[in-house]
This record gives C-alpha cells, sequence and structure tokens, in this order.
C-alpha cells in the first residue's frame, strides 16, 4: 500500500526492491569512464541488426534478459513491464519486447522514462498488482539523430550546449524482497516549461523541473541533501547542471556536493567530443543500471535519490515554433 | 490494494470509481450517430488554433477541463495525470496538460491509451498513491493523417479495409466514492503480432491481441459472455470485429451478441465514407467518456468490459518492412 506525504511524494510499505538489472551499451559508452560498468557492449553499435531502429529493439531485449538471467528468472515470472524509449511511438520497447510473453504497458516520458517506469513498477509491486514488475528504456545515438535533428551523413555542427544521445539501454526488475537496494519514496513530476526554444539546449529546458520537483519532495518530506549518500539526476549535462544549482540555491538549497549527473559520467567530455554531455533515455537507464546498483551492493550507497531528466518535445513542435517542456521524476532507493 | 487472480486479472479492492468524465469531437464526429453524447465539438476541428498538432492539444485540455467542473474539482485536485497520444514523441498530451499544475506521468498505448490510462489511474487510486487520479487521451484525423500516411493535400485513395482517425479526447477522473461505476478488475495485454504488415488495415493487426486479452480474462475470472452487458473494444472496425469472432469462436466463446465497437458506433458507416470505420486514441476515449458512461448513468449497463486496441507501428518500422504488433488492455466497469 503507498501512502502519500505533502504535496506530491508517494510513500511505499512494502519495499519494491531492485532484484535484477541490466545494462548494455554502445562503443563510444564503453570506451567512456564507466566502460567497467555495463553487462554488454557491441563494437559497431548495430548489435547485428540491419537499421539502427532495430538495433535499439534488440538492446532493449538484451537489457530485459540480461536482469532476468541476474535473478534467475524467465519473462513468464514478469507480470508486467514498463517500456518506452524516444523513436516516434516508441517502436524501440514494442518491437524489443513483442516476442516477449509479457504484459506490456508502454511509457512515455522522454529521457524521464527510466524512472517514470521505476514508479510504476514499484506501484505495482507495493500494491500486490504484481509480484514482480520490470522497467526498461533505452536510446540509440544514430536512430535519434536522424529522427530529431540530421541524418548522420549531413554532418552537422553541433553547438557547444548540444549532448550527445547515449546509445544504450537498462532494465530493472522489482519484488518485494530483503537485504536489495528498493524504492522507497517517488514522485512523479510536473511540466515545467520556462520558454527555452533551443532544440541543442535541452539541459536548460530540463533544468526547471529538476528543480521544482525537487524541491517539493524536500519539502514534503522534510528532508534535505545532506539525508542523502547522492543526487542523481539524468542528463542535465553541463550547462542544465549549473542551472539547477542555481534554481535549487535560489531556494535556499545547495547540491553541488552530492549531485552527479548520469551524462557527465558515461562519457569523458574533455576527449570524447560529447560537448555538455550525454543524453537520451538510454543514459540514466545505463548508469542506473550498472554503475548506481554496484555502488549499492559495494556499500558506498545506502539512501540516493535518483531522477530522470525529460525534454518533451518533438521536431513538430520545434517546427512550430513551440518552447520546450520539462519533466522530472524522482525515486528514492534505499538499502 | 490490488490482488491477481489468474495469469494477468487484477483486482482492485477499493472500488477506483468514475467521478468525471468529458468528451470533445471534430466535426464529422458531431455529425455520427452519437452527436447528442459529446460534451463539446468543434465544426472545423481547429478548435481555434493554428495547427493540427495545437488542435488535438487543445482538445486534451478541453477534455480534461469538462471533466474536472462535471466532478467540481480543479486541477489542483487531481494528484497525478495518465495521459498520451499517437502524435510523435506524444506531443498532444504534453503540450496540452503543460499549463496545468497537475503531476504528469506519459503512456504510450496507440489506440489502446484509453484503458491503460485507466488502468494505472485505477492502480494510484486504489493503492492509495492517490487520492484522485485522471486518465486522457486524444487523437485528430489531420495530424494523424500527415503523420502516419500522406498530408491531406496528396489526396490519397483508402482501401476498404482502412479506418477514419477519430478527431475526439476524452477524459476521467477517478477517485474512492460511491454509487458510481467503478474499475472492478482489470489486465495489461501482452503484445499479439501474427505477421500483417498492411498499414491500411490496423483492425487485422489488432484482433489478435484483443481476443488473447479477452480470453485470458475469461479463463481467470471464470466469467463468460452472458455476465457481462457489454463486451466494448476501441476501433477494431468491421474487418478487425469479424475476426475477433472467428478468433474467440475457435476458442468455442461466442461474443457477437455482446460486442459493440467504438469504432463501429462513432460514424455511420453508410453515409460518412469511413470504410472500415473510426480509429485512433480519440475512438474509444471520446465514446466512453460519453456514450458509455451515460449508459452507466441511465441504468442500462450495469457491468461491462471495455477493451481499447492499439497497433504498436510507426511509420519508420513500416518503412523498414515491420509486420504491426498489437495490443489490448481490459478494464471491467459495474456499478
Amino acid at each position: 500500500m503507498a501512502t502519500r506525504i505533502g504535496k506530491t511524494t508517494l510513500v511505499f510499505s512494502n519495499k519494491p526492491s531492485v532484484i535484477g538489472y541490466g545494462s548494455v551499451v554502445g562503443k563510444k559508452e564503453f570506451e567512456g569512464p564507466l566502460s567497467g560498468e555495463f553487462d554488454t557492449h557491441d563494437f559497431d553499435s548495430r548489435f547485428g541488426e540491419k537499421s539502427f531502429e532495430k538495433a535499439e529493439s534488440r538492446m532493449q531485449k538484451i537489457a530485459v534478459e540480461t536482469a532476468l538471467r541476474k535473478c534467475s528468472m524467465s519473462e513468464n515470472d514478469i507480470d508486467v513491464i514498463f517500456a518506452g524509449d524516444l523513436l516516434n511511438q516508441c517502436v524501440g520497447s514494442s518491437f524489443g519486447l513483442r516476442a516477449m510473453n509479457i504484459p506490456f504497458a508502454g511509457i512515455y516520458g522522454a529521457c524521464s522514462t527510466m524512472t517514470l517506469g521505476l514508479i510504476l513498477a514499484s506501484l505495482c509491486v507495493d500494491s500486490g498488482a504484481a509480484n514482480t514488475a520490470a522497467a526498461v528504456t533505452s536510446s540509440h545515438f544514430c536512430s535519434a539523430e536522424r529522427q530529431y535533428r540530421f541524418p548522420l551523413e549531413y554532418g552537422s555542427v553541433r553547438p557547444q550546449s548540444s549532448q550527445w544521445t547515449v546509445t544504450g539501454a537498462g532494465a530493472t526488475i522489482l519484488s518485494i524482497s530483503r537485504n536489495k537496494p528498493y524504492i522507497d519514496r517517488a514522485a512523479f513530476g510536473k511540466i515545467a516549461d520556462l520558454g527555452v526554444k533551443d532544440a541543442n539546449n535541452m539541459g536548460a529546458a530540463m533544468a526547471p523541473s529538476a528543480a521544482s520537483t525537487l524541491l517539493s519532495f524536500f519539502k514534503d518530506t522534510g528532508s534535505a541533501p545532506d539525508c542523502y549518500d547522492a543526487i542523481i539526476t539524468g542528463d542535465l549535462g553541463k550547462v542544465g547542471s549549473e542551472l539547477l544549482y542555481i534554481l535549487t540555491e535560489q531556494n535556499g538549497v545547495r547540491i553541488r556536493e552530492k549531485h552527479i549527473d548520469c551524462g557527465l559520467m558515461i562519457y569523458n567530455l574533455k576527449s570524447q567530443d560529447v560537448h555538455s554531455g550525454g543524453s537520451g533515455c538510454g543514459c540514466s537507464a545505463s548508469v542506473l543500471n550498472s554503475y548506481v546498483f554496484h555502488m549499492f551492493e559495494k556499500g558506498k550507497y545506502k539512501n540516493i535519490l535518483f531522477m530522470s531528466t525529460g525534454a518533451l518535445l518533438s521536431p513538430t513542435s520545434t517546427m512550430q515554433g513551440e518552447s520546450i517542456p520539462g519533466i522530472t521524476h524522482l525515486v528514492n532507493i534505499r538499502i
């Protein structure tokens, strides 16, 4: 059973716990600082498939299969899977998982998808709607570039505020368990749109929603940055992280010492030519389901906030002159 | 608290009830057989906006505002809203609801979105994660045609198996209440893909998933078509409905006498040139949140199955030679 505290915070009473997780990345991500953390990688980022979209679907399947293997489960043991991605009509998920015999709930949160899926899977497990539930998401640099921006062959110049879409996927399996990291509290984010229109500056578009979700959570729970081992955002990058510091400090909350961003961890910003950092659903998904859960296993994390950040734009909305709505969902993971 | 029966069926114990609902449609839908049922319509289907995509967003907002007004609530009373649509990156929802101060959970189920949203909103209300939760979705003929098929100006010929995307939206608000229709049981669907590749024959692509979800539900619950006042599918149309009869009858279950399809109800098939019937997220959403709930109010429905059907394709997947995965979610609504 879930209870509500404050305006937007949920508290789960039955400890929906991380019993399995899996990550898969492409070549560039494997060459980055987290290289040794990922379960699987592929050297040409095609994963044996004929198109980038099919490669993305394949990554989702691999991530789920890896997570299942780690907890010695089969697809028949999963009562529901929450899945989504950045591709039009979320085909990364539907084609990736269609051969699996798992009840399928499609979600769309742009790059906030991993956390959105975790919240919904937690709800199912906590309430008894599922004994075991899963969440998975993915992104692929090549499928995202040609869909959102330009075909790769065009060779467009990318401004310094732009981010590099992670080729990667991550899957988490939740069930009631003991001695595993569990989702203690969570919050669905609200859409925040301060009028940023630059599709090459997602960090700026997403930072206001990250600040809003985080400040609400602190208020609802009466907690502060010091209560947590880390406050991890999805893909704010350099620009967005700086803006998050400014927006939270305007409200008297200082998170610099606790904050890390998956988009800043997954690449070497100095040598990998990714400008403001990594982005994409696969960014927070692959880092959560490798480095972050490894930190729990090593005993270095005991209590963290994990917040995937999403920019809810489409090429059509941008062409019609719209600004970029941002959204940030939050989970509090403890052991 | 939710319990599970059989393989995929959820039973809610706290009666998440329909306390408010709203529907909005375009010109063609208002000229159809359900004309008098809808709350709002617009004569040029633009709803005062400059683009079809913005018109679709506007419809979602109107649907939610209508539903709120009917239960004398404001947006601040809603703890979470589940929203999705057919547009790339679901911009119908994110732009339609961005100005509302409501925690936002994006979902993607293609035309199954209304039922998917209802299940998740029910889960939140039933488990205590929300006091009040909402679900909304939309589709627009003009935004869907140019995104999925051809620009309207092209004037392409449509085969007889094709369906007409409904211009419409529907919103439902759920809370614990008495003497209102409530979501008693539900099931997340599994993806079914029997290899149909014709994007002009969605009914055939979706029918196998509808049969699978319905047969599982009957098996899990030990119930039969006779137990229900109606078995309502979303948008199988003429072709898909016939296939559903064949597929269920192969398993000894006859639903013909109980079955109606929102896609066959919303238009006059003889005079409105819609070929196999209506389709789109807005089809089941606008019919549920008008005709179906009115039937409960009139006392003509006491116990129904409502199943929105979705085709999880994208233009890209079709161009890459993929078949069309179908999905059908189910809710059992009673009073």
